[in-house]
């Protein structure tokens, strides 16, 4: 992918990345996205689920939001997707950092129509969040889908920014006496709450069970 | 805190919380935030590390980058943290939600001027990422601390907006043959991993071997 003038990474591009497959896999293990966009000259930044079907990615909300009246009206909107890998420790609180893989996606919102398309949308969505659950779940009513509002936008300008590795130290700070390293952080899943209005007999299924992301 | 019109929670509206108490602990557990703003009727939505100290929100970066350019120069953003805690299955595909905790602020980027005040709001980011770090490490040289740009963000227009517990199904749907509940999530660190540059008699620090975050 040729990044065009707004998603070129121009502080420290050699973190950056272009590559379709490296910024695919940074949007299929996010749970949450950064939706950033303009109505009447205030920024707005609004954290949504969100799914990646090809080279789409796909919102959804209510009908009656302010946001999703905006973003299906058609809006120039930055999504960022960021995952948290670790913090950075080095003997210089300068070079301190975090290990990060983030993704930044530029484009226009656009209204999914018509029933196959916004059927395969919701399905997509419900996937992404956990996959195996759309056919283990009872699908939306007539009035349940004409509630939903689906918008999409286009991958054609994302760009991937990465960190990852030891701190960077200046080389006259090797010998400080202080500890230098990485924290790792990763998001884990615990065990999973059956709703109390569950029958005991009901077993969690082996997609919940198993659940995780990435690799 | 009063909600002004633009940072009061109009979808679902019983989630939100404007306390400052709520406000304060969703932003001193969280690592990044994403920084919405405008330049040239372009919204980017970038992906920061930050700090709170009182009333005040710290952002920090190199005083080359377009970002600290256009937040120095002072801009209207909005200012996200989210925080999430876990992926909620209800019977229906429509009443699938998060459990999430994210605070959304309003406000105008200001330039921490003066040295004693950026010497402190750069102690609070270091602090803020690893509580006991500044101590521990070699604070900012005259070159490394003219490198760099720091700014601030009153909170005086925050909301905070927090989904949490259990699927809520329609009536109908309780009996049917599906299970409910929720996948609990959590950021969780893993063993430090000292740097190669570092002697093995370098003692991982306890502030460093008992991190956490949030309660």
């Amino acid at each position: 992918m040729r990044p065009s003038r707004r998603v070129a990474v121009k502080r420290l591009p050699k973190r950056a990345s272009y590559d379709t497959s490296v910024i695919h896999a940074i949007l299929d293990e996010g749970v949450v996205c950064h939706v950033g966009f303009d109505v009447d000259h205030q920024v707005y930044v609004i954290p949504m689920a969100y799914a990646r079907v090809g080279d789409r990615l796909l919102l959804h909300g209510s009908k009656k939001s302010r946001l999703m009246r905006a973003l299906s009206a058609g809006r120039d909107v930055c999504v960022t997707v960021t995952l948290l890998d670790g913090l950075v420790l080095a003997r210089s609180v300068f070079h301190h950092s975090m290990n990060y893989r983030s993704v930044c996606l530029f484009g226009r919102s656009r209204r999914v129509a018509g029933a196959k398309a916004r059927d395969a949308a919701l399905l997509a969505l419900v996937e992404h969040l956990v996959p195996g659950r759309s056919a283990d779940a009872r699908g939306p009513s007539a009035k349940e889908l004409a509630a939903t509002e689906l918008v999409e936008v286009t991958l054609d300008e994302a760009s991937a920014k990465i960190r990852s590795g030891p701190p960077v130290d200046d080389k006259e700070d090797l010998d400080l006496p202080f500890w230098a390293g990485v924290v790792p952080a990763r998001l884990t899943w615990g065990p999973p709450v059956p709703a109390l209005t569950l029958g005991p007999a009901r077993a969690v299924p082996t997609y919940v069970l198993e659940y995780t992301r990435g690799s």
